[in-house]
C-alpha cells in the first residue's frame, strides 16, 4: 500500500442553514477543499451521509453531488455508518489511494437535518439504533446515552459536574472556531441548570441538530509532493463494529468499537496512545467523549471524569481534546462530522487553526468518529 | 494492485418474503457465500442497500449486519448508489483486496421493499431521481423510463414488440432459475396486452418490487489458490456517474455512465466488448436493457431492438443477456441486484447454472448495474 496524505480541506459553517440546500452545502465544502489543495480534477469521491432518504428525500447521493460539483462521470460513492459515515468516507478514500487505483480522491460528508420537524429528526437519528429492538420500543439517542451515563456513574462515581465540564471545555474551544454553530461560552452552572433531556443528561450535554458539509482531498504522497502542498500524512486507519443495540454489549460503560478501531490505527502507525498529541473525538453527548477517552486508552476506565474536570483535556492541558469545539459546540451534521474532524486535525497539524485556537504541540493527531451508541467507529491518525 | 477472485457466492430466493426480516435476509445470503467459499472468517465487508431508512426504518446497516452475521468487530460499510448499490459494494470489496489491506472480503446487498405500502415503495424508489427537480414534480421511474422509451422509438423506430421480446426472453431464462421471484413464462401478446403503466411501458415491461439479498466472497488470488476453491477472476472494474436528472443529459436514448463504466472495465481487462461471451445487465425496465446494450457497445445505437427480437441475446444466441432472468423475472431487491448479477456470472463461469440454464460458451462475463435512469453505473468483468 502506498503512502497517502491530506492535501486539501474545506467546510461550510455549521448551523441551521435555511438558505443552503443539501447539494449546495456539499458543493461549497468540496470546492473549498479542491481550491485549498490546488487541484481542479479528482479521480473519484466518497460521501458520508447518514440518511438522505429520511432528512431530505434524496438517495443516489454520490452521483448527484458529482454532477453538481461538475466532476461527473468520475466514480462517486455514498457510504453510511450512521454518525460515523464521514469517518468511513475518509477511510475509503484512503484505501483507494493506498491501493494505487487512484491518485487524488475527495472524501466528503454532508447532512441537512433542520428541514424536517423535530419528531422526524429524532426518528431519523433513531434509525442508527436497532429499529426492531430499540426503536420499536421508543428508545432514542438521548435516552440510550443516558443509560450509559447512569451506568458509568453507578460503576465509577462519575458526576454530572464532570460531564458538564466537557461541554464547557468544548464551547470554550468552539468560541474560537469561525465555523461553529454554537460558539457561545457556557458555564458549569449553566449546564447543570439547563433543561433535563434524559436524566442525567441536560440539554447542554447534548450536541445539536445541524446542517453542514466538510470535505478533504486525499492524495498519494508522490502527488502531494509534486503539488507542493502542505503535507499531512495519514499514518493509521482503523474501523470496527459492535452490536448497534445497547443490550447486545457486555459492558455499556465502554465502547469496544472505538477501542478496536484505535488499536488497529495505532498498530498500523507503530505507535501507542502516548505518542499522540491531541484528538478530536465523537462527543455527541458529554458522556460519549468521556467513555471514548477511556476506551481508546487516554485514561484508565473510571479515571477520565476527574482528569477532565481538572483541565487535562483543555487546549492548554496535557492532552487537548476537541480543539474545534467538538460536536457539542461546532455542531453535528451527522454525515459530515467525521470529515470535519479531519479538517480540524489538518489545521492543527499545519499550524493554521484560527483565532488562537492553535495548539502549542501538534505533531500527531487522532480523530475518532462513531455511529449510534458505538455500534461503529473509525479512528485515523495524522502526522505533520 | 493484487489479482482478485470471487471464491464464494450465495443468495436468498427473491420474492415477497413476509417471513424473513431485513437482517435475516442478509445473513442467509452471507452465510451461504461463506459456506460456498469454505471460509468461516472474513476481514471486512461491504453492503449495498439503497434506502434502509425509507423501506425499513433502519440505517447503520453495516454494523447491524456484521453483528447478526457474528463477525463483529470487523469493519463493515454500507454503500449506496441507488439501484447500483450492489455493484458499488462489489467494487469496494475488490479495491480493498486489491490494495493489500485485506485478504478476504464479503460484498453483499440487501433490500426489503414489500413491508411498506405501494405509495411508499414508489416514493422510496423515486429518491434515486432528483428530489428537487424530478421528484418535486411527481416524476417516478416508470414515467422517466417511458420518456426514454418514447425518445428511442421516435429516433430509431424501436417498437413495443421489440421491448416486449426482452421481457419474454428474461422470463424464459428466469423460468429455469430456482431463485427467481416470477419464474413464469410469458408471451409477446401477454406483454403487449398487459396493463399500461406509463405509455409505452406495460406492466410486463417493468421489474417488480422485491425482498432479497445476495453475497459474494472476494479474495486475493493467492488466498483463493490456497483454499482450492473454484476461481473466477475479477479482471475489470469500472464505475461512472452522470446527472441523476434526465433533463441534465445531452441524449436520453443512451446511458453515458454505462458506456464510461464499461470502457473503464474493458480497458483494465485489456479487452473489447467482442471478447465478452455473455452479460447480466440492468433491465429494471425492458427499455433499460435495450439502451444499455447499445451504450456498452454490444449493438450500434438503434440496432439492438431488431437483433433482440431476432434472438441475438437469447440463451442460445450470439450474445446471451440476463441468463439469470434479469431483474424482470428474477426480481429486483435494489441493493442486492448488483451482487446477484455477480452470483450469476460466477455460476455461469463455473459451469454450475441450474436447470439447463448453463450457457454453452461462458469464459468471460460482464455485469452492468445501474442507479436510477443511469445516473450511476458499475461494470465488472469476470473470467473463468
Amino acid at each position: 500500500m502506498r503512502d497517502v496524505a491530506v492535501i486539501g480541506i474545506g467546510m461550510t459553517k455549521f448551523g441551521e442553514l435555511w438558505e443552503k440546500s443539501f447539494r449546495n452545502l456539499f458543493v461549497e465544502a468540496a470546492k473549498a477543499a479542491m481550491t485549498d489543495a490546488g487541484v481542479d480534477k479528482i479521480d473519484s469521491m466518497y460521501i458520508g451521509c447518514m440518511s438522505g432518504g429520511l432528512f431530505v428525500g434524496q438517495e443516489h447521493i454520490g452521483s448527484l453531488m458529482a454532477d453538481y460539483l461538475g466532476v461527473a462521470p468520475i466514480p462517486a460513492t455514498r457510504v453510511e455508518s450512521a454518525c460515523a459515515s464521514g469517518g468511513v468516507a475518509f477511510r475509503q478514500a484512503y484505501i483507494e489511494v493506498a491501493s494505487g487505483m487512484s491518485d487524488v480522491v475527495l472524501a466528503g460528508g454532508v447532512e441537512k437535518m433542520t428541514d424536517v420537524d423535530g419528531g422526524m429528526a429524532t426518528y431519523a437519528l433513531a434509525t442508527a439504533a436497532d429499529a426492531d429492538y430499540e426503536g420499536f420500543h421508543g428508545a432514542t439517542f438521548p435516552g440510550l446515552y443516558a443509560m450509559m451515563a447512569s451506568a458509568h456513574m453507578a460503576k465509577y462515581g462519575t458526576t454530572s459536574e464532570m460531564l458538564a465540564s466537557i461541554s464547557v471545555k468544548n464551547h470554550a474551544n468552539g468560541n474560537l472556531n469561525p465555523f461553529a454553530q454554537f460558539p457561545s461560552k457556557i458555564t458549569l452552572e449553566g449546564v447543570l441548570n439547563s433543561t433535563m433531556v434524559a436524566d442525567p443528561l441536560h440539554i447542554l450535554d447534548c450536541s445539536p441538530v445541524t446542517d453542514g458539509a466538510a470535505a478533504v482531498i486525499v492524495a498519494s504522497l508522490d502527488v502531494a509532493k509534486k503539488l507542493g502542498a502542505p503535507i499531512v500524512r495519514i499514518i493509521g486507519s482503523g474501523q470496527a463494529t459492535d452490536s448497534i443495540a445497547l443490550h447486545g454489549r457486555d459492558d455499556i460503560t465502554t465502547i469496544n468499537a472505538a477501542k478496536v478501531a484505535s488499536q488497529k490505527a495505532l498498530q498500523q502507525a507503530g505507535l501507542s496512545i502516548n505518542d499522540i498529541d491531541f484528538a478530536e473525538v465523537h462527543d455527541c453527548f458529554s458522556i460519549a467523549e468521556l467513555i471514548v477517552l477511556e476506551s481508546i486508552g487516554v485514561f484508565e476506565p473510571g479515571k477520565a471524569g476527574a482528569a477532565i474536570l481538572d483541565g487535562y483535556t483543555a487546549r492548554d492541558g496535557k492532552f487537548p481534546v476537541n480543539p474545534s469545539g467538538g460536536l457539542k459546540s461546532k455542531g453535528h451534521p451527522v454525515g459530515a462530522t467525521g470529515v470535519a474532524q479531519i479538517v480540524e486535525l489538518t489545521k492543527q497539524l499545519r499550524g493554521t487553526a484560527e483565532n488562537g485556537r492553535q495548539l502549542a504541540n501538534a505533531k500527531r493527531g487522532l480523530a475518532q468518529n462513531m455511529g449510534g451508541t458505538g455500534g461503529s467507529s473509525t479512528v485515523h491518525i495524522l502526522e505533520a
